[in-house]
């Protein structure tokens, strides 16, 4: 998906939007390997994850490398004002895993907070990579943050869907585990709606399976159900949508063309992969 | 030790100096963290590690933090060279983690992977923090390639008796556990040595405890005694200390003064603190 970095680019300059294009993905994949090393994630894409394959270690120093190559695709472009905006945003991610960690197993964790995570953990990606593609094709400062706008908000709009995935029986077709987060005990949106608005009669099987973590084979399914009920679920995707939305209204600043159109159907893709 | 990269600086620049420095001191502090988590180790600098107070995920994430953090700083310095020469660094070093991970278990592992690893491993962060402090101070070619030489050497010398203390009781005393890199069976000069002079009668003792990693609590003082009595523990140190010279002898390039003559005496102090 952030390969969109490199589309939204094309035509203008090739090599070093092609070394863009690369960092973004290697910030990206770097980052995903060091995730699954903390979540214990044992599938990605369909497959093993790397470190159900070939451990911990080599998933964390292999990330490393990763992230430092990342850094050497970026002096590459030989431009300041992008290595400034990627740098930024592979802080503003690590701070964010880190915000995302402390409020494990914390059932006072309100929308507040996760609406602070989210835009860190992964929306920060994808508005870098929309907006230093913008900057390196030298586009008007109104371009260039329409762009981030873009990239901001399909990033928010993917994270609530992964997040409304993770409880959903649709994340089993796409390659991935269920119930991750839950086993993580993880206070995504999907969570703190279901239990703001939880009977008073469920709330103490929240508080064993979140704050505990005490969870056995069946709680998942209990779970799931209870987000259902709740409209917890219901009311993470039409989330999600809005700021699909928002992400295709920002791309007015970009005349029409065949880039702008994938653009939107990248926004609509990403909430339509969930039904 | 790493702060050489601002003490040499002294007196140039101040501001990008000090950001400069700190970037160096983020990633070899972001190095450790990940370090401590691949290699399980319980200390650090005399007290627990940061791994073994607040867990695994905590130190990759927050690793990851102060890499991205050490990229904003040198985006700071201003300067693409500067970024080109520790960004190289950093892709180094974690390749060389990566090689020495491959190299684990492996009694066939010589001299010649050795010392491709040591370099990659420790000595490119001590080479560009030499080298990057001299060019962004505006030093001559020949000043910036023989601090490089020096950065260079001293972290091969570093390393030296870094694989050697781990064999020595005085690690000890410096609030490092004593035998890490036996129990993770990595391949240092001590072992290579002891194991290419070993007499046959004590192979399958090597064979049982590097090569199948099946180790009692015993064997670390018969591997100990083994390194002592090949010459093995004297050879790394005289070679430390031949490193450590040319350290000394390529700050020729510098003038006589006091900062000069503190690198000569981190170049000695580096080998002596084993004594």
């Amino acid at each position: 998906l952030l390969t969109l970095a490199s589309a939204q680019m094309c035509g203008y300059r090739g090599e070093r939007a092609a070394s863009l294009a690369a960092c973004v993905e290697f910030i990206h994949t770097a980052t995903l390997l060091h995730d699954d090393v903390v979540d214990e994630s044992a599938l990605r894409r369909g497959g093993a994850s790397a470190n159900a394959v070939w451990g911990n270690k080599a998933s964390v120093l292999v990330g490393d490398f990763l992230f430092s190559r990342a850094f050497q695709l970026m002096v590459e472009t030989d431009n300041l004002a992008v290595l400034d905006i990627l740098a930024g945003a592979s802080a503003i991610i690590a701070e964010g895993e880190v915000m995302q960690l402390k409020s494990s197993n914390n059932l006072a964790v309100g929308e507040d907070h996760y609406l602070k995570v989210v835009p860190a953990k992964t929306a920060a990606l994808f508005a870098a990579a929309a907006e230093s593609g913008a900057l390196l094709s030298g586009q008007s400062e109104d371009f260039v943050s329409g762009l981030r706008s873009y990239g901001e908000n399909l990033g928010i709009a993917f994270q609530l869907v992964d997040d409304a995935l993770d409880y959903s029986g649709r994340q089993a077709l796409m390659g991935k585990t269920v119930g991750d987060d839950f086993r993580e005990a993880k206070m995504t949106l999907p969570l703190i709606l279901a239990y703001a608005r939880a009977r008073e009669e469920d709330k103490p099987f929240w508080k064993r399976v979140i704050e505990t973590g005490n969870q056995t084979e069946r709680d998942l399914d209990r779970a799931i159900t209870l987000i259902e009920q709740t409209g917890a679920m219901q009311e993470t995707m039409q989330r999600a949508r809005a700021y699909a939305d928002i992400a295709k209204a920002s791309l007015k600043v970009m005349p029409e063309s065949d880039i702008k159109h994938a653009l939107a159907d990248i926004a609509d893709f990403c909430v339509e992969r969930a039904y």
